[in-house]
């Protein structure tokens, strides 16, 4: 039996029918080349005779005196966890995502350890994929990422590798760093209000610290953001969408632009957003601002693995795509740069303000007229060699996030050998439509290559 | 925009995490002779053509001054309401049953239209399934076996005809009668306390009404049923498990044991539960109670419409299946035989004090040390003709009906030409490996037909 820690239960309080709070991801495969035709189903049949489950997967929430644990489930149902399914004819990527969006909008049981795997067939050309889905006060997402890793063979030729509910326990487990944005909201709730109980006077306090500090101009450049479609309250249905893009290009359009590959996919997604926003009649005026969690390594150190968050606009007031990502570049840099000027204590503050309007309104439900930023483009970084899966080969990886309430629409990339994999999860009724992003993302990035002919 | 009637407003308020309240049906059907193999999918393509949407399927939850409303969805996007999707190999009965369990646990999004249309392909055999889903605050089982009616035709040569979403609202809308416990018990709470404000009232009332009942010798027998974990409360997952069986057969038992169909079909859940309760060493030494719901006409007039409920003795204490299926009938007719000698008045007190336990406990959320049933068997007549759907055949249809806290079994049955078909819903956690209460209803009908021998 262990205690949930201040910032997992965050994660289970801010959960609500319309807002669930797990993450997932989606992979593709190919099958083995010596792999029969019913691959698939064999290896569900292999799958359901892996019924050691260790943790946290057998883990199941409880409650003792008002404080949430986590205590081993005896009554652990595999069936339940781990499912076989199919798409539907003809099994294209469409079918695969619209099968991720539905599984996605669905809040997990909470009486059972919170995860579920799904083991996915039906797609054509000896493909087949994964959708895993894990309750982010279980498991964050750069611990999810080092089990998916772990999960995977070098070599097509290992076979008898144990999925990931079956993992060993790692030896010397450090606490897990934590890379979202959400996390770092938690983790500073946590520091100010340990107890869930002063939810409200942490409310109180961020927004005193809000009003001072919009009086101040050192801070002013945080209250930019333009109110916007993306910032409305979520409904209960999600749209998954994702896409890989090749490396090589986005590195050829970075170099001729003295830019890095991170400024050009924000050059992208501040592309996506405007055209996705004029089809919507949205656009704002003022440009959107994207906040960006950035690693604040500045050695080696343990407490190197600190996570601070810049603010950049997209330049979505811009209409032409290479002036767009100069924009971005500078504004990166200088965003950067502030930081790498900045005190421990400062960061803290600046952190503090940036998540603050997101996170009065998670505290009280009510909705701040000041805004410092309109979508997260968060990117997690990924195996850079080709990983197998008892023999198969892993052909692409996607996030999927979260949205919540004034954050409507989640930009999460990852990298996988050389491919950049992007997963956009959002509200399917605030954002109609919003797979189109995927073919504005295309154009952002044909764009910049036309520019540079 | 039209006011939620109070019974539907309680559909909503008992809605909780673990606690889904829609309804759902399953339907098997054959491919037209002249059908395609890529049949399923060519009728998905047409279904999505099928944009009109009529009431109550185009109208949504919204609240006005604290009273909910339903009103029309501007923003309706038949994707999410309409799904296709597939089995997993081998695509038998076993996959479908687990696909309905899952998709029937899920709530769905209170934003939208509180219903869903699956259709499902991947069967063996040249068949498909449909599973519908529709919140009971929408439509109650009565109207909802109306509709499904409405959208099958007779012959297999009709082939024009719109889906459940798309039929013309009927000119002459009458009131629908509603048929299951809960209709009752929310028309009886609607009774007492039309605003939802006054339930805790209710609760009282109802505590102080029992109170004096038990002390009561004439109301005694009302408060008999043992304890079991039928009675627990639930959590959010859930089993489904369905079975066809020959009417012929029950209709023969029947003749032989000068018994009814209803008593065949009763005296076979005895035995089941009895045996499913036995393997779980949780079988009460009394036997269970169950509560069935019967017509109360006593002529044609529209008020004849009237449902009652009767508590019937399912003889799970015996161990010899044709001496249960004599106690069960002689249980049912003297229940029935009170219910004639009964006025108006005191069959709503007997109706009041058998869903007392269960509504006490639904309003105030505390367990009553007094339980008057253990498990609901409902019957819903269904055709008698076979139906068709666009030219293919009906082969059978499933009622999926609602578990809820210490109501974690629910057995629903309905009739369709030559078969009588069991729908099994239950909480998969509260009454493990429920599905095994299948093979107990094959051996109950067996061992009744051996009795003949």
């Amino acid at each position: 039996m262990k205690p949930l820690s201040p910032a997992d239960q965050l994660f289970l309080w801010l959960e609500k029918r319309q807002q669930p709070m797990h993450v997932g991801g989606l992979q593709l495969f190919s099958f083995p080349d010596d792999a029969p035709d019913d691959y698939v189903a064999q290896l569900a049949d292999q799958l359901r005779q892996q019924t050691t489950v260790t943790a946290p997967f057998n883990q199941r929430l409880t409650s003792r005196f008002g404080q949430p644990y986590w205590t081993e489930d005896t009554q652990l149902d595999l069936e339940h966890h781990v499912r076989f399914e199919a798409l539907p004819t003809p099994g294209r990527i469409r079918e695969l995502l619209a099968f991720v969006s539905a599984e996605h909008s669905h809040l997990m049981d909470r009486e059972r350890p919170l995860w579920e795997f799904h083991l996915i067939e039906g797609l054509p050309d000896r493909r087949f994929a994964i959708y895993t889905k894990v309750h982010h006060a279980l498991v964050d997402g750069v611990s999810a990422m080092r089990m998916m890793k772990r999960m995977l063979a070098d070599s097509p030729t290992e076979r008898e590798l144990p999925p990931i509910w079956s993992l060993p326990p790692r030896a010397n487990r450090q606490p897990q760093p934590r890379g979202s944005v959400i996390d770092s909201l938690s983790h500073l709730l946590g520091q100010s209000g340990r107890q869930l109980g002063t939810l409200p006077a942490v409310a109180r306090e961020l927004l005193r610290t809000v009003q001072r500090a919009r009086r101040n101009p050192e801070y002013d450049s945080l209250f930019r953001a333009p109110r916007c479609i993306l910032n409305q309250k979520v409904t209960g249905s999600r749209r998954f969408a994702a896409q890989s893009y090749s490396l090589a290009r986005i590195r050829a359009v970075g170099e001729a632009f003295d830019a890095t590959v991170n400024d050009v996919v924000m050059a992208m997604c501040g592309h996506a957003l405007r055209a996705y926003l004029r089809s919507q009649n949205a656009l704002p005026e003022q440009s959107l601002i994207a906040m960006v969690p950035v690693s604040l390594r500045r050695d080696d150190s343990a407490e190197g693995n600190q996570v601070g968050m810049i603010l950049a606009s997209l330049g979505t007031d811009l209409a032409d795509s290479g002036e767009r990502l100069r924009h971005i570049h500078q504004e990166v840099g200088e965003a950067k740069a502030r930081y790498a000027s900045l005190s421990a204590e400062e960061i803290v503050n600046v952190t503090a303000l940036t998540l603050a309007p997101a996170g009065f309104h998670l505290l009280t439900g009510l909705a701040p007229t000041w805004q410092t930023f309109n979508v997260v483009i968060s990117n997690v970084p990924g195996p850079r060699q080709p990983g197998y899966w008892n023999g198969a080969r892993l052909e692409g990886m996607y996030p999927v996030s979260i949205a919540m309430d004034r954050m409507a629409l989640n930009m999460t990339l990852t990298s996988y050998c050389d491919q950049v994999e992007f997963g956009l999860t959002g509200c399917r009724r605030t954002l109609p439509s919003l797979q189109r992003l995927l073919d504005h993302l295309d154009e952002g990035l044909e764009e910049l290559e036309a520019a540079l002919r």
